[in-house]
C-alpha cells in the first residue's frame, strides 16, 4: 500500500532520453519514460493496452511509441492511434500517462489524481545542479519495504556503528540526540554533537588534526525525501552559532521510491561545496556515500529476512526512535486519507448512477 | 485448471525409449512413460503410491519399474507386484496408468475418463513422417501459462512485429486480416497475402527475386493443436484460386502441452515439401523457426511478468482478436462441462450412496 | 508445527565459540549462540527486540552483545542494559534466551517453557566423546519437511535400494522384518539380517569373505533423535544370543532439527569400537556415510518435489510402515497435548484477567 497522490523520483535526468526507451516500476506499476524530440518528459504505463506486453521492448516512431507484439501505435499522450487492418481505434484503446516534471536532475512521477498534480509541490535540490556544488549521480536497489529503508535514515544514531570506517566516526555522535520537530508531512532533524572525530569520510579530503563541530540538519517528508545540510567545522569555532569557518558542507538529497512491495529505488547524491574543482575529492566522498549506503542495505536486508520469518513481532521503542514512529504516523495517516477519499469518491459515484438510473421514472 | 478428456502431445517419439525411464509433468501431474520390450508404450504416474518417490528415478526391471526408495516393484498396468518383507500385496496398491498413443512421430496421453479416450480423436500429423515432407523435431519450454502461447498462435498480425528478421517479412502482412471459423473444438484461420514480400525464412532457401502469394491456413483445435498449410508462390500464379505453381508449401504441427499453471511444453516441426533432399534447406528453415520461437518466448514472457504485476488488469479487444477470442471461449466452455459432467457424477455417487445406507432399513 | 517442549540438537560443540558469535535457526526462529569467558553457552533469540536485526552480525563486547544497528548492549541474560542516549533502559527490553545444554559434544536447546527444560531428559550420546569410540563430526541441510527424514530413518528396508554400494549390501536386507515396540516417547526398533553379506561400508574397512549376522537395534523419539546399537559379525557365531565375537560394531546418533516448516538440520556420526587408531578407517566409514546420506537427501529431496505438486495424495500404507506409522502418531499426540496446554493456559490468564478487572467492584 503506497501513498499515490505526491511526488516519487522515478530517474535521474540522464536515465531518460530522446532516443530510446526506459521502464521503471514504480509503486508496482511499470513506467514506460522516453521524451519526445523537442525533449519534453513523457511517462505512460508501461503495458500495451491490448494484451499487456510491455512497450518497452517496443520500437521508437518519432515521438510515438509502437509495441512490438501487434503493432500497436501509441501517441505521446498514450493514445493508440495506429493499429494493423483496423481503420477505427476505439478511443478508450489508450495506456494511461503520469505527470511528469524534471527539476534539477531529477525526474518525479504523480501517481495519483492528475488533477492534484502541482508541480509547486516538489521539494528543491538545487544543490544538484548548481555551479557551487559537486556531486556524483548514486542509485542502488533494495529487495526490502521502502519503510525499512525510511526508518534507517530517520535515526542517525546507527551512524558510527553500521558505519564505523565511512560515516561514523567517534562512538559518541550516537550520545547526542536529536530534536526532532513535526513538519506538514514529515519530520525536521537537527542533531548537532559538539567537540567530536570528525567522521572517516571527511578525515578522507580534509587535512584536520583536531576535534569538529559536526551537523545533520534534514527533513524527511512523504513520500521519502531526505534534504539534509550536514558538515563540519573545527570544533569551538561557532559553527552551532551560525557561523561556518573553515567548514565543510553538504546537501545531501536523498530519494526513496518504492518499487513493489518487496523492493525499491535508492537515488541519492552528496554534493560539497569545497574543494568543487578537485573530482579526487568528489570521487572520494562520492565513493565512501556508496560503501555506507551498501553497509546499511547488508544490515536493512538482514532485518527484513528476520521480519518475515515472524511477522507478529513487536518491535520495542526506544527513545531513539522518536523521529521514525512520528514519519510512520504521518505514512499512516496519509494512506488513510487517500482511503477515505476513495471511499467517499466511489460512493459518490454510486449515488450518480442511481440518480441516473431514477431518471427515467 | 485444464481440460483433461482431450488427447495431449507428451512427448517426442524418439523421447521415450524401451530401456529408459522418462518424466514429464503434464497438466500438473508427472507421468512416467517408458516401452516395454515389445514396444508398447507405459504411461504412469511417475509417483510411488507408497510414499510418494518418483519411479523415474527408479529402476527398469523387465517390462516393470522397481521404485528405488522402498523396493516396491509395479507392473505396466501399474500394478504392485512386490514390496519387500511381505508376501500378500494389497490390490489399491497401485498407481494410476493413462491411455497413451503414437501417432505420425508423436505420443499422446490422455489424463481424464479412460472411458472416453477415443484414439480417432487424436488430431492427425503425418507430414511428422512421410516421405514427401522434411521436419526437424522441436521442443521449447516455457514460464508462462499455456494460455498465452495459444493467444500468440491465434493471431498471426503479431510476425512483423516479433519475428522482422525470420518469419515476418513486410509489415503489410498484418494488415490483411484472416478469416475466421468456429470448429466444433477450436477455430480455422485463412488468411492470404497477396503480392507481398516473401518471409525471410523463406527467401533464405529460395532464391525469388519477385513478390510472392503467401498463405497461412490452419486449425488450432483443443487442448492446443495447431496444423497448418503455410506456403509461398510467385504473385499472380493463381495460388489463391488453388494453382501451386513453383510453390513452396509447409505442414506446420504444433501442440502446446500445459506442464503446470505457470509452465508449458511446446512440441513443433515445420515441414516442407521442396528441397527435400538437402538437409541444409531443411536446418536452415528449422533455424528460423527456433529463432522466431524464441522471439515468442521473450515477448510472451515479458508479458506474463507485467500481467503478473497487476492481475486485474483488463485488456482492451481489437478486431485481430477474434480468434483468440474465440477459442478462450471453447476452452471456457468445455472446462464447465467437464466441471458440470464431475458435479454430476459426485451428487450420483453421493444419491448411490444414500441408496446403499438405507439398505439394512 | 513443532513440539516445544523437547530438547533439539542446535550445534556441534565446536560450532560454539568463546569469541564469535554463532547463528543457526530452530523450529522457525533465529537463534545466537555464544559462549561466555568462563565457556558459559548463552543462547538468546537472534533478533533485538528494538527493530528486529540479527545480533549475529553484531559484536561481543565481553560477555555481552552489540546490535550493530543502533548500538544497543545486550547481556548473556538476554537484557538489554545500554542504549545510545538513553540513560534509563526499560527492563521489558530484552531478548527471550533459551536453556541450552552441552552434552557428549552435542549442544541441546529448549525451545518451549524454560520450567520444563529438564537436563536429565536429554538423550545419551557417550560414544561421540568416549575413548574406546572413534567417529567424524557430519552435518547436512535439507531443504524438506524434517518428518520426511523421520519416515526414512523408521524404515531400514530402504537400504538396499537407495545404498545399494555404500550401506546398504544384498536386496535381502529388506526382506527381514524388524521387531517395532512402543517407547514412552518414540519407537524401538529391531532388526536382524543373518547369514547376510556384510555392506558395502563394512567390507571397506574389514577384510572379510564370508556372510555376516547384521543387526540395527535403535531407539528414535522425540523430536527426531536417532541412537542406534548396529554391527556384524561372522555368521553364526553367536551376535543374535549376545555374542559378538570378531564383530564390529558402531553407535550410530543422528539428531534431525528442523529449521523451518521447510529446511531442517541434519547431526549424525557413526561411532565404531574397533581399529579406532587408523584414523584412515574412521575416515572411510564416515566417508560412506556422509555419501548414503546424500543418497538419502536425493530421493527425499525427489519425494518433497513430487508431493508439492499435490497436497492431496495420499499415501498407501505397506507393512514396513510399522515404525513411522507410530512415530508419527507419537508426533501428533505431542503436538494436540501442547495445543491443549496453551488453550488451558490462556484461558487460565483470561479468567485471571476477570478477576482483576473486577476487584475494584
Amino acid at each position: 500500500m503506497f501513498i499515490k497522490n505526491t511526488w516519487y523520483v522515478a530517474a535521474w535526468d540522464h536515465e531518460v532520453t530522446t532516443d530510446g526507451l526506459f521502464a521503471r516500476t514504480i509503486i508496482g506499476v511499470p513506467i514506460l519514460m522516453y521524451r519526445t524530440a523537442d525533449g519534453k518528459l513523457v511517462a505512460m504505463a508501461d503495458r500495451c493496452c491490448h494484451r499487456g506486453a510491455p512497450l518497452s521492448v517496443g520500437r521508437r516512431e518519432g515521438d510515438c511509441v509502437r509495441c512490438m507484439y501487434h503493432g500497436l501505435k501509441f501517441d505521446a499522450a498514450g493514445q493508440c492511434i495506429e493499429a494493423p487492418a483496423q481503420t477505427r481505434i476505439p478511443p478508450q484503446a489508450k495506456v494511461r500517462t503520469y505527470p511528469v516534471v524534471e527539476q534539477h536532475r531529477w525526474i518525479w512521477i504523480w501517481m495519483g489524481d492528475p488533477a492534484k498534480a502541482d508541480p509547486t509541490l516538489i521539494p528543491k535540490t538545487p544543490w544538484l545542479d548548481h555551479p557551487d556544488w559537486r556531486g556524483l549521480d548514486g542509485y542502488i536497489h533494495y529487495d526490502v519495504n521502502y519503510l525499512l529503508i525510511c526508518d534507517n535514515l530517520l535515526d542517525f544514531s546507527h551512524l558510527p556503528f553500521v558505519h564505523p570506517t565511512t560515516l561514523g566516526g567517534s562512538a559518541d555522535y550516537a550520545e547526542h540526540p536529536p530534536k526532532v520537530e513535526r513538519l506538514e508531512d514529515g519530520v525536521r532533524i537537527t542533531r548537532w554533537a559538539l567537540n567530536t572525530e570528525p567522521p572517516p569520510f571527511v578525515k578522507a579530503v580534509k587535512d584536520w588534526t583536531g576535534k569538529v563541530d559536526r551537523w545533520n540538519i534534514y527533513n524527511f517528508t512523504i513520500p521519502a525525501i531526505l534534504l539534509m545540510d550536514s558538515g563540519n567545522a573545527p570544533a569551538g569555532t561557532g559553527a552551532p552559532e551560525g557561523r561556518r569557518v573553515d567548514a565543510v558542507e553538504f546537501r545531501g538529497c536523498q530519494a526513496i521510491t518504492p518499487e513493489t512491495e518487496n523492493s525499491t529505488h535508492y537515488f541519492f547524491s552528496h554534493p560539497h561545496n569545497f574543494s568543487i574543482d578537485e573530482p579526487a575529492v568528489t570521487k572520494s566522498i562520492h565513493q565512501n556515500i556508496v560503501t555506507a549506503f551498501e553497509e546499511d542495505r547488508a544490515i536493512i536486508t538482514a532485518q527484513h529476512r528476520n521480519l518475515s520469518l515472524d511477522p507478529e513481532f513487536k518491535m520495542t521503542p526506544f527513545a531513539m526512535d522518536a523521529a521514525l514512529s512520528q514519519f510512520r504516523w504521518v505514512v499512516a495517516r496519509r494512506l488513510e486519507q487517500e482511503a477515505a477519499e476513495t471511499a467517499a469518491a466511489t460512493s459518490g459515484e454510486a449515488a450518480q448512477l442511481i440518480t441516473v438510473q431514477r431518471q427515467p421514472a
